[in-house]
């Protein structure tokens, strides 16, 4: 196996997260999970969105999240951007970084977001040119790359196109989401295998949802592939582990359990990112969905 | 990767899965658990365990179950012998193989079945010799390859050790378990590079838990070594997931799932296994521990 020395977590659980869970939670409690993050060592962490609170009440607190967070130093605090106007919010708010998304399918592009992918990417030419000017760094996420609700698989060279206008538009990386969770070790071989003929690893992260159980191990394949960059969500916040439906992110604490057994970096403390998660979901109320937390608290226990 | 083309799943859940399980179940009920299994397509089941029924009051009945069971052909019904004495019931209730196990931890040996690792084995040879003049074939299964919950990490080495004993003592296969599932990618591989310096890949398998949710990542580790037979139980029973101290067995939907998607044979047919699954976890009255599982129920909703 050819893996990376060292990998970099990007933390989506106050974002990706928190967004996708049924309770809405108090500002005070984002505060405390990002200080909680920060301090159990992640460097990258999304820590809210500037879309339509009508859409996602969730992230309506975002601007209040952002000018009440404890700013460690080295930490990158990045926000969600659906348009321009969002990203002078964000910005305004004091966002290190933003993400713009496209669909790799055109049925989910048209149902999620009600337009076409080369609309969305063409509505996004603003945010680019905005952050050009500002000098702000722009991640890229495309959603559905091994797999739509609708149109069942995606073809690898669908998601390349995509990949390749955001980072022609000027993006420095592409996050690559198995939205659905329906990916396997051997969807994401061939999905690697072709943007890897086009991309440079550095260019790519991948961002897999638990649903199927197969995040890790799909995670793994990435590695293998030489990716280095994985967004993760503690205690696979995103979707109750429990209820029907569940399509949570895959955990933080499981990715640096199976990180530190390959002897990979990530500058995680998995202890102190546990009580994160701990104190997390006892403020929603739900189990922990990290399975390596729960069992570190029934070995403590 | 270099993966096998096809794969052997032995189903472990109506004996590893049913005996951690915290109720009893009645017979009728895994008399049903076994015929669905069968028929979504395994070949190797592991049906009960002639132990002390004082130690394992779970297994009780087997007996019963091998007796009250619908054979179908081409299905191998298996069973756990821990002596002579419970290999000639075994036989006697038409048992088609079985089953004899060590620890690769000096300390697991002594806290679990009360000798050490040598006098463990040598308490097997009765039962080998009387399989090998009955001809009955003899898998041997290694706990805490991957971790001891008293030593801590186990030394490959000592695990070959083991694994050599009983391949000597006639084993046709050795199932390698890492019975806490704190074993990862990493210590996986570097367990198999000792392994396959000695043996083949088909004289192993391995058995993975799934407690720090490494299950998944750790097989396909295994496959990428030639490993083609890999231990399941349906619906991950063996340790309720919801439950602090959770330590289940891999689900069989879980690794089917991975299997397909790598184009990987096994013979099993997803929804009828997924179905058996939700069955016996109804009479169990527990959520079903296969995410695959609960993903397909949350489409078809």
């Amino acid at each position: 196996m050819q893996l990376p020395e060292s990998v970099t977590l990007v933390e989506v659980g106050p974002r990706d997260g928190l967004q996708n869970e049924a309770r809405t939670i108090p500002l005070a409690a984002k505060l405390q999970l990002l200080d909680d993050l920060a301090a159990a060592g992640h460097r990258v962490i999304e820590a809210g969105s500037f879309v339509n609170p009508k859409w996602v009440p969730q992230m309506a607190d975002s601007e209040a999240v952002f000018a009440g967070l404890q700013r460690r130093p080295g930490v990158r605090y990045t926000a969600l951007t659906p348009n321009l106007q969002g990203f002078e919010r964000a910005l305004a708010a004091g966002a290190d970084e933003v993400a713009i998304f496209a669909a790799a399918s055109e049925a989910f592009s048209q149902k999620n977001i009600n337009c076409s992918i080369a609309e969305s990417l063409q509505r996004f030419e603003q945010v680019m040119a905005a952050a050009g000017e500002r000098g702000v760094p722009v991640r890229g996420y495309v959603s559905c790359v091994l797999g739509c609700p609708y149109e069942g698989e995606v073809a690898p060279a669908a998601v390349a196109a995509v990949t390749a206008e955001l980072l022609a538009m000027g993006c420095y990386e592409v996050s690559l989401g198995d939205t659905i969770g329906t990916g396997t070790a051997g969807s994401m071989a061939r999905l690697l295998e072709t943007l890897l003929a086009q991309f440079t690893p550095q260019q790519l992260a991948v961002h897999c949802h638990d649903t199927y159980g197969q995040a890790l191990a799909n995670i793994l394949v990435a590695l293998q592939h030489g990716i280095a960059t994985v967004d993760t969500s503690v205690a696979g916040l995103g979707g109750c582990p429990y209820a029907r439906g569940a399509s949570g992110n895959v955990a933080t604490e499981d990715v640096v359990y199976m990180l530190d057994g390959l002897g990979i970096a990530s500058g995680l403390d998995l202890a102190a990112l546990a009580a994160a998660g701990n104190r997390i979901c006892a403020t929603l109320g739900r189990p922990n969905g990290a399975r390596t937390a729960r069992a570190l608290d029934a070995r403590s226990a």
